[in-house]
C-alpha cells in the first residue's frame, strides 16, 4: 500500500465489502449498540487530507466499521461453521480459534463448528483428515499454548474441490486464519462460491507475523513475536561481550519486510546494525557493512550486534537459482549463513580477529502463546469476524484502523505488501537507536 | 472525556499548544521529514462525524501532530534540560528517561541534562537532593530495570519555589513524567513561568498505569502491567481449583477506572467476576455478587475467580471517613479486604464451605521492566517530547491518536478522567468473556 | 533432627522400613539393575564419623536405598491404587501425580488408579466427593500447570473412617503426598491398617515447601519456590529505590523454619535484612532491627530491603491469643503487618522519612509449575514411591540422601522439624550476603 | 570416572590436595566453625562399600572438606589475586566472579583483585589486554546478567609466558573458572610455578555446562541450562503438532556426554527420542531411528519430537575428516543437520510426508543468568574457592559431594570424563519417559 496513492487516487481502491445477500433475521445478541452498515472509518487521519478528500468529488476512502449487526443473514440454529488456520504458525492462532468458537456458541447459539485440519488441506478429501468438532469445552484452555490446535499447512488446494467439500459438508460460513497466500486462496474460493450461487461466506482473520499486510493495520501475534526476540538479542549481546571482538549475529523472520527485525532492534536497543529487505546496503566498499564492523572493532568497541531479517540482502545471491516453497512463495537465500562466513573471512583477511556467535531462532519466536494486549486483540478480531460472518459478509477480513475494528475486502488487503518506509518514523527510529549510517543503510 | 461531547461542542475543547515563542534556529537534525506545525490529526475517525464537523463552522477538533520541527527554539549548545518522574512507579519510566537523554544528546547535541530526584521534590532545595548528571553512558542499560533511576514522590511542591529553582539552576526545558496530579502541577508551573516571562518550557510524558488520562490515547507501561497480571491470575486459578470451593480473589490497581482489571480479565479468560469502579454492583440481594457466587458453587463449579479493581465498590464504605494521600488523592477503602471476609461469611452462613485465596500483588505489576512494543512506545514518546521541547512548545504532553503521535495541551489532557464505558466494546467484551450478568454488573 | 545426636545415639533412631509381608511375585520390570533390600545409604558422610560408627557396636545409621525390587508384593493385575494430595499447595504436585500414574501404568501394568479429591477428605464418604479415574491420558500434560488436579485440604479425617473406605473401595496401596501433618495422619492410618491385618500399604511423598522435614533431604518444589521469589524481591528493590528512603518489605512463607527466606535472600542478594524463626532478633534497643534501619538510612543508603519469614519474630506477639488452622497447626501472628507499621512509626518518631512498600506474595510462589531439575526430582520421587509400594513397603516416605533415593520410615521423618542451624553454613552465607550483624541477628 | 573402579582400586586415585606450604597466619574470619584440614568426606555412601573400604588396608577414598581454615597462608593485606574465565560461556560465571571478589574483599580484606580478560590470553602480554580492577562496587549487579564480564577464550597459552606474567604482576593467587581444558592448563601452570618455587597458588572452579567433569559432583549453571531448554522443547512440540506429521528436531549441547539432552527430555516429557553420545543407535535397519519414526507416524501419532546431543551419532561421520577447535577439542560433526535431511529423505522415499522443524538453540541456553538454587550454588563454590586459596591450597578445584563442598585435586578431576551410564537410573528414567527402545537406544 502506498499511503499517498490512496489519498491521491481513492477511486483505484475499493473499500466495499461483499455480502451474500440481505440480512433479514434479528440478531440474538441483546443489550448492546449494534453497528450500522454505513458507519465508516476514514482511511486518512490528517486534517488536511480529510478536508481535501471530503471536498473533492469521488469516493471517500473509508472502511466499513466492524461489529455486531442488528440483522443477520445466517440462522444460528441451522448454521454450520468451519475454521481453518493456514501458512506458518503465529502467536495467537489458538486465541483466535477460541474467540470464534465462543462467540459463535455463546453470542449467536451456533452449535455446529468444525475445525478443519492442516489449512486448506482440510477441505480436500484426498488427504482424509477428520475435522475436529469444536465447542467451548474443547477450546477452553487452548489459548495457554502456542501453535494451532487445528494444525496448518502451506499452499492452496484446488478451488473446485474445496467448494465441493463445503457444499457436501453443508458449511455455511468458513473462517480462514491466514496470511497473504491464504487470503488470495480465500478470495478465489469466494468467487467460485459466488459463481455457483451458494450461500456460503468466507471471512478471514489476517495472520502475518511479518506485519506485511496492507489496509488491515496491526497484525495479531506480531507484538508477542517481537517480545520473544528480546531474550535472544540479550543472549547475543552476552555472547558477543563474552568473546574478544565477539559478533552477535541474529537472523529474524521477515521475508519481504523487516518489521520484526526493526521492532526487535528498537525494543532491545543493544543492536548496532539492523538489516532489512527494504533498505539497500553493501557488504564491502565505502559504507559497506564489513568495513563498518572492522572500523567499530578497531575502535576498541570489543563487540558488535547484527540483526538481519531473512529477506535482507537478497541482491548478494543474484547468481543463485530461484527456489519456491509449497505456498509458491519464492524462498529467500540464507543471508544469515552468508554473513556468518563473510564477516570472519573479511576481518581475518585484514588481520582483525573476531568471534561470530550466530543465532537462528526462527520458530522459537512464533510458537509461543500470546500475552496481555495481544491476546485480547486476537479475541476481538475473532469476535468481529463472527459478527461479519453472521451478517452474511464475505470475501473480507477484519482489520483495525486506529481505534476501530474494520471490515476490509480481501482484494484490498492483498493488493500490495506493507513494507517499512525508509523515510518513515519507524526506520528513522531504528537509525537513531542503532546509530547506523543513514546514507549507507548500515 | 466524553467522546460525543467533543463532537457536539468542539468549541469547549482547546487543542492549541502553547509555545515559548517563535522557533528561529535551524534544527540540527538531518535527512528526515520534518513535521509542519499546522499538520493536525483529526480527533474523530468516523466518516459521518468528520463530514459533519468539516461542514459546520467553528473549530475542527484536531491534535497538532508531534515530531521534529524544521526550526527550533532552544539553542542546543546552551540548553540545560531537567527530567523528573513523579507519582507511583509504572513500567517504562527508565525507557522514557533513556529516550529523552539519548534524543537530547544525539539528535540535538544537548550536553547538560539533569535528573531531578524524587519528583517535584527535586525542585525544592529544602530537601537537599543532588540531581544526577545524565548522559548516554549513564542511561545505557537502565531500560533493563523496572522502577525509575530518578526516584519518585507523590504530591506537588510550592510552585514559586520550583520556579525559583528552575531559574537559579538555569534550566531551559523541564520534562515531567507523571500522571494527572503531576500534570496539573506542571500546568501551574508553566503558568507561573509565563507570569515571570521566562523562556522555560514544561513538556510532559503522560504516565498513568491505570490508563485513565483523556485525549492522550494509550498509556505507556499499561500493556506491560496487564501482561504482568497474567501469572497472578493463573496462580489464583490454580489455588482456587486446588481447594474445595476455592475462591481466587485478586485485587488489581485502578482507583477510578478499571482498565487494568478489565484487560487482565480479558487476556487471561479464567475470570468469572470482574468488578470495576465504573460499573455498579451489589453484594447481596437479587443479582448481587455473593448470591451469584453461592449459586455458582452450589451448581458444582467447584471454584470461582474474582478480579476487583481497587476503586470498585466504594459505595459499601459510605459510612467510613475519607482519607487522602500525599498527592491529595482520596484514598480508596479496601474493597479487597472487604470481599475477603464478606465472601466466606456470607457463604458459611448459608452452609456453603469455601476457601478464599486472596492475592494483592499491587507493586508487583508496576515495578517490572517493559518488553517489546511497550518499550518502543516509551522511547517514541520520549523522542517526541524532546522534539516538542526543542521547538519551544510548553504546557503540553505527548499523546498517541490512532497511528500518530500528538502534542496535547496539558489542560485538555487533565480535563476529565478516562473511564470504561459500560456500553462500549471493552466492557461488552468483559461481560462476554466472564459471562457475568449484563444487568447486575456481576 | 539434630545431626550430632544421630551420630552419638544412633540407637534412638530407627531406620527400618515396615512391610506388608514377603514380596513373592517377580517384578514385571525388565532389563534394569534391581536394588537389593539390604543396600543401605550411610546417614553420615564424614570419614571420621563413619570410622567411629563402624567400629562401635550397635546400629549403624543408614537408610534403605530406594528403587525397584526384583520381587514385588502386589499383583499388578489386581492392584487398585489411590493417590491424594494434602495440605497447602506446592510446586510439583502434578509432576508427582503424573510420575506415580505413569510408573504404575507403564512399568507395572497397574490399571486401576484412583485420584482422591481434596486430601484425606477424599477418604471420608461424608463429603461425597467422587474420585478421578487416573490414566496416562489424564495426566499427560498436568505437569504444565501449578496446583494439584486432585485438589487438597488441610487436616486429617477420622482414621477408622478412612480405613473403612480403603477396605470398601478395595484399595491395596495408598500414596499420600503431603507434609508433616499429612504424614502423621498416614502413619496413624498405617497403624490402624496393621491392627486390622489388612494388606494395604501407605507410601508418602514428602511435601514441604518450607523444606522443614527431617531425614528426607531436599524437598520437591522448594527450588521452584525459591526461584519464584526472585522477581518479587527484584520488584521490592525497584520500589525501594524508586522512593526516598524506600523500604522494600517482603513476607515469605516459612512458619517454623526460614529456609525459603534464607535461600531467596542468597539467590537475589539485594536483601539487607533477612529475618527467620530460628534466629532471635529485637526490634528496638542496641542491635535492634529498627535502629539498624535508621542508621542505614541516616548513612544515606537511600533504601533498605527486608525479607521476613512468616514465622519470624513471634515473640513480639507474646500477649496475643493463640489461633489454630484446620490442620491443627498454630497460626502465626502477622509479622509482616507488624513491621509494615512499626518501621514507619519508629522512623517518623525520630524524624526520618521513609516509604514502606509491602509485598505479601504468599500463594504466588507455591502455585507455579516446576521447571528443570525440580520437575525431574518430582518424577523420580514418584517412581521410587511406586517401586516401594509395589514391593509392599508401608508407613514410609521417599527421601534423597546425597546422590541416592531412600526409603524412610515416616516416624523417623516426622520426629522433629528441620531448622536452619544458626551456626551452619547456610545462615553464615546469609549473614555474609546481607552483611547483617552476626550477634544481633539483624 | 568409573565409580566401581574407585572402590576396587582406591590406591589409583589420589585425593590429596597440594599446598604452597604451612598456613601460619590467623584467619581474619570471626565467629564461625572453621574446618580442620583432616576433615574428609567419604567418596562412597553405601554402607556395604564403606564397611569394606574401612576394613581393608590402604587408602580410604575421601575428599578434603572445603571451607574456611583457622590458619591461612596468604597475608590478606599483601595478597594480589587474579580471576579468569575460560572456555565456552555458562550460566553463573558472573555469580562466581562476584562471589570470589566479595569473599576476598569482605571476609579476608584483600583489596587487589584483577579480572583477567578473555581467559588465559589475559596472562599473555602479547594480546595487550588490560585487566579490570575488581571490587564489590564493580561486581554488585553482575549476577543479573548472563555471560562473563571478564570475557572468555578457548585454548591455553604458553605456560612459561603465563608464569612470567604472574610473577611480573606479583599475583599471589589465581582463580581459574573453566572446564576440562582450562583445568588441564591450570595444573600445568601449577607445576611450572612449583618448579620455579613461587608462592602462587592456582585454584579452580569447575565449569562444565555439559556436566562431564568427574569427582566434582554437580556442575554450576547446569540446572539453569536445563531449565532454559524447556521453552525450546515446548516450541518444538507446538511446531510439530502444528504441521502434518511434524517432526520437532532439537539439537542441544553435549559433545561427549548427553546430560543436558537427557535432563531436558526428562524435565519436559514430550520428547519421543533422546539421542546421546553414550548410547549407540542406528539410523536404518531394525530398531533404527528412521524406521521407528516411520512406524510412529504411520500409527497416526501425527508428530514426533527428537532431542539430540551434539556429540551423538558421530559414527555416521566415520569417513569425514577430523577438525579441532582452538582449545584442541575435536569438533563434532553436525548430527543435527544430518538428521534434518536424513529424516525427510527416508520418509518421503517411503511415501510418508513429514515436516521437519529444526531448532539449534546452542548459545541461547548458556548465556542466560542463573536463578534460585543455581545462583546460590555458584556463590558457595566461589566462597569455598577463596577459603582454599587463602589457606594456600593449589592445583585444586571446588567440588560438591552429597551435602558437602570439597577440595578436589585437579589431576583427579580431569582423569576422565563423566558420562551417562546407560545402565544407571538417569538413562533408565529417560527410557521410561520417552518410551524409546531399551535395546536399540531409540
Amino acid at each position: 500500500m502506498n499511503y499517498c496513492d490512496v489519498l491521491e487516487h481513492p477511486g483505484r481502491y475499493d473499500f466495499t465489502v461483499s455480502t451474500l445477500g440481505m440480512p433479514t433475521l434479528p440478531s440474538p445478541i441483546k443489550g448492546r449498540g449494534f453497528i450500522a452498515d454505513d458507519r465508516r472509518i476514514a482511511f486518512a487521519t490528517r486534517e488536511g487530507d480529510l478536508r481535501r478528500l471530503i471536498s473533492t468529488p469521488g469516493p471517500f476512502p473509508a472502511f466499513e466499521e466492524a461489529g455486531p449487526r442488528e440483522r443477520i443473514f445466517h440462522d444460528p440454529a441451522w448454521t454450520r461453521a468451519a475454521i481453518l488456520t493456514a501458512g506458518g504458525l503465529c502467536p495467537g492462532l489458538n486465541d483466535v480459534i477460541k474467540g470464534i468458537v465462543e462467540t459463535l456458541w455463546f453470542a449467536y447459539g451456533v452449535r455446529n463448528i468444525f475445525g478443519l485440519r492442516y489449512g486448506y488441506r482440510g477441505l480436500n478429501p484426498a488427504y482424509g483428515y477428520t475435522p475436529l468438532m469444536l465447542d467451548p469445552e474443547v477450546v477452553d484452555t487452548i489459548h495457554e499454548d502456542g501453535g494451532s490446535i487445528l494444525g496448518s499447512s502451506r499452499g492452496n488446494q484446488d478451488i473446485a474441490v474445496m467448494a465441493d467439500t463445503l457444499q457436501r459438508m453443508n458449511i455455511g460460513t468458513l473462517f480462514c486464519i491466514g496470511g497473504d497466500g491464504t487470503l488470495r486462496g480465500a478470495t478465489r474460493l469466494a468467487e467460485e462460491i459466488k459463481r455457483r450461487h451458494l450461500a456460503i461466506n468466507v471471512v478471514g482473520v489476517p495472520k502475518t507475523i511479518d506485519n506485511d499486510l496492507s489496509f488491515v493495520g496491526q497484525a495479531f501475534g506480531f507484538e508477542t513475536a517481537v517480545a520473544a526476540c528480546h531474550p535472544i538479542i540479550t543472549a547475543a549481546h552476552m555472547e558477543a561481550k563474552g568473546a574478544y571482538n565477539g559478533i552477535g549475529l541474529v537472523k529474524l523472520m521477515g521475508r519481504d519486510s523487516g518489521f520484526i527485525a526493526a521492532h526487535a532492534a528498537l525494543s532491545n536497543p543493544v543492536v548496532n546494525y539492523c538489516l532489512v529487505p527494504e533498505v539497500d546496503f553493501n557488504l564491502e566498499g565505502e559504507g559497506g557493512l564489513l568495513p563498518r564492523i572492522e572500523r567499530r572493532l578497531r575502535a576498541g568497541k570489543g563487540h558488535a550486534i547484527v540483526v538481519v531479517a531473512e529477506g535482507a540482502g537478497q541482491k548478494f545471491f543474484r547468481d543463485c537459482p530461484e527456489v519456491r516453497d509449497a505456498s509458491g512463495n519464492v524462498k529467500k537465500h540464507d543471508i544469515g549463513e552468508l554473513l556468518r562466513s563473510a564477516i570472519p573471512e573479511y576481518l581475518s583477511a585484514r588481520g582483525v580477529e573476531c568471534n561470530v556467535r550466530y543465532f537462528d531462532p526462527s520458530y522459537l519466536i512464533r510458537s509461543v502463546p500470546t500475552r496481555g494486549n495481544d491476546a485480547i486483540f486476537c479475541y476481538q478480531l475473532a469476535e468481529n469476524a463472527v459478527h461479519a460472518a453472521m451478517a452474511g459478509k464475505t470475501d473480507m477480513v477484519i482489520g483495525k484502523w486506529g481505534a476501530h475494528f474494520t471490515n476490509v475486502p480481501i482484494p484490498l488487503a492483498v493488493m500490495s505488501r506493507q513494507k517499512i518506509d525508509p523515510e518513515g518514523s519507524l526506520w528513522q527510529a531504528v537509525l537513531s537507536a542503532t546509530r547506523q549510517n543513514r546514507e549507507y543503510g548500515v
